[in-house]
């Protein structure tokens, strides 16, 4: 039975939302780096190979974070050596500093992806400078990446609240995008690392920023919020949505960060807006169940159990 | 700690959305009618007592379906004859029929719903009648309802999917809903049963109806858009949202009819948006994590794994 024949997808979006939107896949970075189980290689790559066959086109395949911090990444060279790299299919890396840009750029990646944090205490946290030193780390990787030929995407975490610090302002925000977007990155996307955030905080936020081209948004579903969070995205006028296949992931530096947004619960509601993203959700969500057996527990994503539970 | 120390309550609300949302809680009703172990009924008291204490003011107690229905709720009249019904705080009864509404007569009951399906299908495999007949049974229950001073609420099942039928078309979702208004019913439930509906769908049958005002809505969170769905109601000015404490429920008698939106979540929502609703977060979590160990599963509620997990 096809996943939709109980649902109603509309011909047309809804007046005030994009006819289009690009969904970046982030599962087989930001999910398998917080899965407490470490998938094998050979899975990793045919969860890409799926992911790819289920229409996504956009694959943030790893991370060259220093596999001491994430070790469930560790074999990303060989992931990258070994990856089956389809037409018209972005692999972007995540890369925390120089060094992992030197190890991105040997393995031949085209598109990488750097982090700033928004807030004090996460850039302590996580990555033990200060706000401004942190730019002393990044400022060369996205200089560099650019004079490479590369695409730079800037992830800012922890935009709406912080759990040391709560309520994050949102011209420090504002600031901290806009100095990745000046340097370089093409894009960024904006994370509500620990999913505390509500609709009209999402919408206070992006016309903060002005123009939404530039712009993604990253929403975890801690408190449940991920889906309303991203509907108030679009209609802010957002194009682009990072989720999760299944709705796996996380942030293993944040307290009560649980899963990101599911990829199949998006791609449900866009084929109810009728707004095209160009994935097939029943491999999508077939690939989800396949993957969440290899993780030995049960898909965090409601779309999924639904179809395939 | 508080609830909300890492989230970001906006002290007004945004444009078009309601000041104030009254929060119809179904979960001692639609919640544990669907759950596979049976509730004592002293669990049940101090369940409805501790949902009273947590602040909400409406209170959906039981149903006077037939026992061999739905035996979780079979101790409907023992329940009523125990219960200490507070100041302020409305105790509707589920009745299905008139013999059920002799029932919660006897037992004292001011408030009392009704329900209707929107669709053929689901007429006869629920009440073993087709769409007109069922009126045959509902309008004498309005009718003496209203004729012995009770407020009435009517539920509307499957206004937005159907398992048996697909969409249903919206004409047919307001020609079920109207008649139960005409008939003196002083509010209307929308449902979504089976929780295929996204936000452009709710938002266009909100329309069809016109007046928000004796409208509410009732999403179950099957493909995780009951809360997406909501803030388009909200936005349709729709003021009643049912929801269940804990995400408990569902409808036994529908396929892949998972729970229903959680109560916690969309509290979490409604301080965000700024929206008063007078419930108390932390000491409903805890009351939903304190029934989640009777029912020995984990809650699916977000915001109760997070707060309380």
């Amino acid at each position: 039975m096809g996943a939709r024949e109980n649902g109603l997808p509309d011909t047309t979006p809804a007046d005030g939302l994009p006819a289009e939107v690009e969904i970046w896949e982030v599962g087989a970075r930001d999910g398998l780096q917080n899965e407490s189980t470490t998938v094998p290689l050979d899975v990793k790559l045919e969860f890409l190979d799926r992911l790819a066959d289920a229409g996504l086109t956009t694959l943030e395949a790893t991370s060259f974070v220093h596999p001491k911090w994430v070790p469930q990444l560790a074999d990303a060279e060989d992931l990258l050596a070994r990856l089956d790299r389809r037409p018209g299919v972005a692999y972007p890396v995540l890369v925390p500093n120089e060094r992992g840009l030197d190890r991105a750029l040997r393995a031949g990646v085209e598109h990488v992806a750097v982090f700033a944090s928004a807030t004090e205490s996460f850039a302590r946290r996580n990555l033990n400078r200060s706000l401004d030193e942190q730019f002393a780390m990044v400022d060369p990787v996205i200089t560099r990446a650019r004079a490479e030929g590369l695409q730079v995407r800037g992830y800012v975490s922890m935009c709406f609240g912080d759990p040391w610090e709560g309520p994050v302002p949102r011209e420090q925000v504002v600031a901290v995008g806009k100095r990745l977007l000046d340097l370089g990155c093409h894009r960024l996307s904006l994370g509500d690392t620990i999913g505390v955030a509500t609709p009209g905080q999402v919408t206070a936020l992006l016309a903060a920023f002005g123009d939404p081209d530039p712009l993604a948004v990253h929403f975890h579903d801690t408190y449940g919020q991920a889906l309303a969070n991203t509907l108030a995205a679009l209609r802010s006028g957002v194009r682009v949505v990072d989720s999760s296949a299944g709705g796996l992931g996380g942030c293993p530096y944040a307290e009560s960060a649980t899963g990101n947004l599911a990829t199949e619960d998006l791609v449900w509601m866009l084929d109810g807006l009728g707004i095209r993203h160009g994935v097939d959700l029943d491999a999508l969500a077939t690939t989800s169940a396949w993957l969440a057996d290899h993780l030995d527990r049960p898909s965090p994503s409601r779309v999924v159990r639904a179809l395939r539970g």
